[in-house]
Formats: C-alpha cells, sequence, structure tokens
C-alpha cells in the first residue's frame, strides 16, 4: 500500500488575504513528516464555502489517504468548513446533541460569555455542534469541535482554525482508530537532520560532486538555508546511505555540522550549560530582547538563563553595564570593545559565568561609510575571557535581526565547546 | 473584466514538510489584497519539477490573471521551478547572457564563494542564469534570477524563496508594464481594517444582530481573532458602508477599536510617545525580551525606546530593577507588588517617563493553585502612578508568552491615552 499520503487545505479569509500567517499546516505537515506520512500539498483557500468544497475534493482527488482541514469552526458567519467537508463528502449537517453539551460547557467556562445575549448564545452553540453526518466528533479544545470522516476508503479530519486548539485537536484526532491504523501504516520518520552552520549551499553542491556516487546515492537529500543556518534532510535509499552521507559531510567540513537529530541550537546551548551548572546573561542593542525571547521560549530556562539588559540607547550600555564612557564616545556603541564591555558586564552584573552581546546597526538608518547597515558585533564573555566576532550581514531590518541573534547562539555554543563546557 | 484574480503557489520541501514557516505567501497575499487583486488562493508544493507544473497549471485554469511563483531558483538539484514553469507553459528554457552577468556579479561579492571550486561555481552560475524562452529577466536581489512570462492573456512571475529577495523582487515586478497595466486595472485598498481590544467574537456577532440590516450589509465584514485582539475588515458594498458599519460598532463598543486603519497597538504607542517627547523602558519576566524584540521592531524605536532588563532570575529582580526582597519572600515574583516594582524599577534606574513590566507563569511547569499556569501580572509606571493588570491566560507556553506581550502593550496604550501623553 506504499506510506500513506496527506493533503492539507487551510481555510481563512485572513490568511488568504495575508492578515495572518498559517501555523497550522507547518505543524502537520512536520507531524506528518517525522512519522513517515508524505505531504502531497497544502491548499490555502478562503472562508468561501465552495472554494473549500473544491479544496477537500481535490485533496481528495489528489491520491491522500488523508485530507485535513484548518480553521472555519468558528461562531459567525464566515466559519463554514464543517458545511463545506458536508457539500465535498455528499452529507447533509446534523446537530450532534453530546458536541452540543460540550459547546456549551467550554463556553460556560468563559466571563466574557456574560456580555452575550441568551438567544445569541444559543444560536453559535448550536452553530458549532452541527457535523456531518456519520462523522465522529473531536471534543473542543477551545469551543468548536471537529470531526472525523471516512469518506470512499479515504479520512477526512476537521480541526478548528487556533493554531492551539488545532495542535490539540491533532493530537486526539491521531487516537481514533482509523486514523491510528493509517498511522501504523506509515513507517514513522525515516531521516536524519542535519545542522550546519558556516557553510553556503553552493558549498554542498560542490561537496557532493566529489563524494563518491554510492554514498551520494546512498540517500535523498533536502537542502534548506534559514538565518545563516542550512538544514540537510537525509532519507535512507540503502541500509544506513543516511548516516553514511552524513559521515562524508562531516568528512568535508569539519566541525559544521551541530546536529544530526534536528535540534535547534538554543537547545545545544541550553544542555551544555545545564550540564556544568553554568549560566548565561544577554546584552542586547540591535535586536532588543530577540536573543533573550529565543531562549526564554525553551521551558525550564530559569535553570539556566539568568536574564539580561536591553541596552538600546547608549545611557544604558554605560549605566547598566557599565560600559566604559570613553569606549562610547570613542569608538562609538557598534565597536568591538562596545560588544566586550556588553557581554563582560551581562557577565559580571548578572551574576552568570556566561555572557553574550549583541551590538549592530539593523537600519534601515544609521549605517555610515565605515560602518553600513548589516554590521554587527556579537560578543562572548566566559571564564576564559572575551571573544568578539565582527559581522556584515545583508538583508532587511528583520533578517539582520534574526541573524544577529542566530550568530551570538553559535557563538555561545563554541564558546562552550572550546571551554569544553 | 472586474478585479484581476492571483494564484499564489508556494514551492519547497522544507515548507511542505513543515521546517520552515511560508513568509512569501502572505506577504504577496497582504501586497494583492491592499492593493485591490483578489487571492484566489495558494498552493504549497514539495520540490518535484511535476507538482510544481501542475500547480502552475492549476493556477493558470483557476481563472487566475497573474499566476506568481515563488522559491525553487538557488543552485541546488532541488530547485526546479524555472523548468517546471517552462513546461508549464510549453516553452524550453535558454541560457540568458544577461543574467549569466549579473548572476556572476552577484556572487562575486561573497566571501564564502571563494571556497568553492571554479567549475562548480560556473555550473550553478549558469543553471541560475536559465530563464524560460520568451521571459522576461528579474534581476537577482541574492544571486537568482526571476522572470515574467505571459501566457496565453495570464501573467507569470517567477520569484525567489529568500522572503527578502522575493519581497524585494515582487517590487521590481511590479513595475514591469504588464504587471503594472494588470495592478492598474485593480481598484485599490477597498477596506477599512479595524482592531479591537478586549472584546471576543461572539460579542461582535451579538452586536451586529442589533445592528439595522441596511448598516449591516453596506459592508462585506471579515473577523479575525489574534492573541487577544480581533481584527475586522470592511469592503464597501455601498457607499461609506464601511465607515457607517465602523461607526456603529464603535457605538456597541466604546473604546474598543483602538484603528481603523490596520495599524499595531506597537505603531500607536510609539507615535504617542514620540509625539510627547517621552520614552519608554520595559522589565520582562516570563516573556523573556519578547516586548522588547517587539518595539524594537520598529524602525527608529531609539527615539523613544530606552531599553530594558530581562529579569528572569528573581536576584536581577532585585539587583537590577530593585524590586523589594520582601516582596520576592512574601508575595512572589508573580504577584501585583512585584509587577509594580518591577515597572517602577523600569522606569526609574532607566531613566524613562514610562515602565513596563511582564512578570508570570508561562508554563509548562511553575504553576500551583493560587497562581496557575497562565497567570501573568501586568505594570505600567507613568507620571502619574502605577497601574497592574492580573491576568489568566489559557494556552500553551508560546501562546501565553505572546497574549502577555499583547497585553502589555495596549496597557501602555491605555495608560499613555488616560495620562492625555
Amino acid at each position: 500500500m506504499g506510506s500513506p499520503r496527506v493533503a492539507i487545505v487551510v481555510t481563512g479569509d485572513e490568511i488568504v488575504r495575508g492578515r495572518v500567517s498559517d501555523r497550522n499546516g507547518g505543524m502537520l505537515a512536520r507531524w506528518c513528516d517525522a512519522h513517515g506520512m508524505a505531504v502531497l500539498g497544502m491548499a490555502v483557500v478562503g472562508d468561501d464555502p465552495q472554494d473549500i468544497t473544491r479544496a477537500v475534493r481535490a485533496g481528495i482527488g489528489s491520491g491522500a489517504d488523508l485530507v485535513i482541514t484548518t480553521g472555519g469552526l468558528g461562531v459567525t458567519h464566515d466559519d463554514l468548513t464543517m458545511r463545506a467537508v458536508a457539500e465535498a463528502t455528499g452529507r447533509a449537517l446534523a446537530l450532534d446533541p453530546v458536541a452540543l453539551d460540550l459547546v456549551r460547557a467550554a463556553v460556560a467556562s468563559s466571563a466574557a460569555r456574560d456580555r452575550v445575549a441568551a438567544h445569541i448564545r444559543e444560536a453559535t452553540d448550536r452553530k458549532q455542534a452541527m457535523l456531518p453526518v456519520g462523522g465522529d466528533m473531536l471534543a473542543p479544545v477551545g469551543t468548536a469541535p471537529g470531526c472525523v470522516l471516512e469518506h470512499e476508503g479515504r479520512l477526512i479530519v476537521v480541526l478548528p482554525g487556533p493554531p492551539f486548539e488545532a495542535d490539540r485537536m491533532w493530537d486526539a484526532a491521531t487516537g481514533h482508530p482509523a486514523i491510528a491504523a493509517l498511522i501504523a501504516r506509515a513507517g514513522g520518520p525515516p531521516t536524519l537532520t542535519l545542522r550546519l552552520h558556516g557553510i553556503i549551499e553552493p558549498e554542498v553542491v560542490g561537496a557532493l560532486a566529489d563524494i563518491p556516487a554510492a554514498t551520494r546515492e546512498g540517500a535523498r537529500l533536502g537542502i534548506c538555508a534559514k538565518a545563516g543556518e542550512l538544514e540537510l534532510t537525509l532519507a535512507d535509499r540503502v541500509p544506513d546511505g543516511a548516516t553514511l552521507l552524513a559521515d562524508a559531510l562531516d568528512r568535508a567540513f569539519p566541525g559544521a555540522t551541530f546536529t544530526r537529530h534536528g535540534r535547534y541550537v538554543e537547545e545545544i546551548v541550553a544542555d551544555t550549560l545545564l550540564a556544568h551548572g553554568a549560566r548565561l546573561a544577554v546584552a542586547e542593542s540591535c535586536t532588543g530582547g530577540m536573543l533573550g525571547a529565543r531562549l526564554t521560549a525553551l521551558a525550564g530556562a530559569s535553570s539556566w538563563f539568568r536574564g539580561g539588559v536591553i541596552a538600546y540607547d547608549n545611557a544604558v550600555k554605560r549605566d547598566a553595564l557599565g560600559v566604559p564612557e570613553d569606549i562610547l564616545a570613542d569608538e562609538g556603541a557598534v565597536s568591538v570593545a562596545c560588544a566586550a564591555a556588553m557581554a563582560e558586564g551581562a557577565r559580571t552584573r548578572l551574576d552568570a559565568a556566561w555572557g553574550v552581546s549583541i551590538t549592530g546597526i539593523a537600519g534601515p538608518g544609521g549605517g555610515t561609510p565605515a560602518k553600513p547597515v548589516g554590521t554587527v558585533m556579537i560578543g562572548c564573555a566566559g571564564p576564559n575571557g572575551t571573544v568578539v566576532d565582527t559581522h556584515h550581514f545583508r538583508g532587511d531590518r528583520s533578517l539582520i535581526r534574526e541573524r544577529s541573534t542566530v550568530a551570538a547562539l553559535h557563538l555561545v555554543r563554541r564558546c562552550l565547546t572550546a571551554h569544553g563546557a
């Protein structure tokens, strides 16, 4: 039967009009990929029920074993996905009494609901409890139930739009017997996921040409560049094919691969700090808190992250981090000396073993011929001293800030590794 | 002829496998929406040229006047979009000598290129300069040229994948005569975009039922909830229909609409501070820098943003912000008193007119019966005193942090408004 194939249909005017970035399609695609199910494609359509019906039918027609929809289960007039799925599968909608009870219970706990008139509340509750006949309800995570349908040997899963709800409900859907049987048919995650830092795509292309064909063709290779990192996914074509190709790439680029298991650099930084009982503090200028935000996105960060100073104004660099006034006056805030003093200030003032700093010109204004937009100094202070890297990033403000954040994480990773701690 | 219709085809294994979130589809959709062109749908497909060819043909077949593709123009073996577009339009690929010169010039400036062997470099340069016969080249922003094609009365625009390059090249493409003519046919932005804070979707549904049908039906209404805000898009169906409906919503929810022009809350905060020559400092615990990062995403933030303290550890709250030890010991870091002291500490220690603080439990660990996960205190200290709001957010760590950030921005906005500065 081969590995199950999946089509994803993302609905919502707000997405097709670009007002909100979809997160559900990516979440579902990542899940399917990790479990050995191939995503044939994603379609994003607006809240027009005919478009949704057409997209669901196209998903079925594409040969997918599983069609997953997200969005359009809310209470307003433009939430029409249940109706569209019923239409696509030639069914009627019917009130599901169990669903209605669950909707009522879910909305009862919301304080804001008391501000809605009773007859409106009753109508919106009932609207959310209408499911295609023969479908199995998925209990609401927020207030909207979803459902699982079998149709002509295919499965259809209808999920809500808010990412938190879609994520949780998909989790529940994977326990539905028919979905679980489909997942069991899939082979599980087939790949190594390498991440490399400091290497660009053409270098990998060049290295591949020098790798023996038998090794090169032993794994299917995907390459993706992202904010200064390369991600390479390797799927076995022959036994151990992915590992042998990863070994060959290691020989071509010693030290560049920082994970074979798709780990993020901040996770590696966190684990290394934790293993050695050391703590980190940050001092951020042009990134304004992005580095701290990314580090603290990891649960349990309080065990190894001390905090930091957002030293946007020079006075804050001086007063809160102890950057000497003459460095700011003579060399400027975007200088090797300032980055070093910021990292050292973060380390000593916040009582951490390690301090990392970012100071640069993210643009669009503020550049000079000597220090154009994209000039960023990144410092790392530790038990053995301080290192500062100078970068010249290309791109717009957002990209320069993102690349600075990634570069800072890699500098800390390298310093921790060099220190053996 | 009606308003031009657009189909977007996003390509990339990394996107269809969920490893990277697409940003180009949203960017293009937003642009089209703002310029009165309707996006019929987006298709996301992997790097298989047959899938790309099929998606381009489906875009043409859907009745779109314009099909835009992004991605697959790089140097590696899985970058096959130009070939797929040529196939979809029955053309050959040919080397474009001007494109080749531009590619060579673009790559010459990259230091990392010297690490690539000359024959590999020549092959990758030539690969990027192959365009469908009859297409008009779009000059590279990074190293990959794009192109504009006319096919059976439709236009096809081929853009690269990196968002910064796609954005810039789309900008250039809008100057292509055929594309410019299409844009001129569109009506321009037809809507008001309202953002509301403190209101939930069912309340709007309830309010609409009480608004006279003539007013309610005078505009097409889209509703989208996002991290504690509601976005309502209103498109005129009759002259002034959007404005009259917006007025009616204002009467139903006094003070809830903080913009009619799609402005973000941080932009309003920034403008208000700037107008009064006041500056802001932040003190962040559970958000770890997200508030600072969001504020400094605005160019020119240095005029009104002073900086902040990421006070993740209690010792940092005490030492860098001056939160009294007895507050931390007796009431805890997640308390009204601590939030107030943090906001006041940010204000006084960082020499700003306004200080805003966030302290809470983002989870998944750390909750207690008295202070469950999602409990977040947000403080704002200003010239007239200090206000603290207590929130109980639902959702996972990421959502609780995002909602906290948005709530902090709105608290500052409200305090600035109340102060008249």
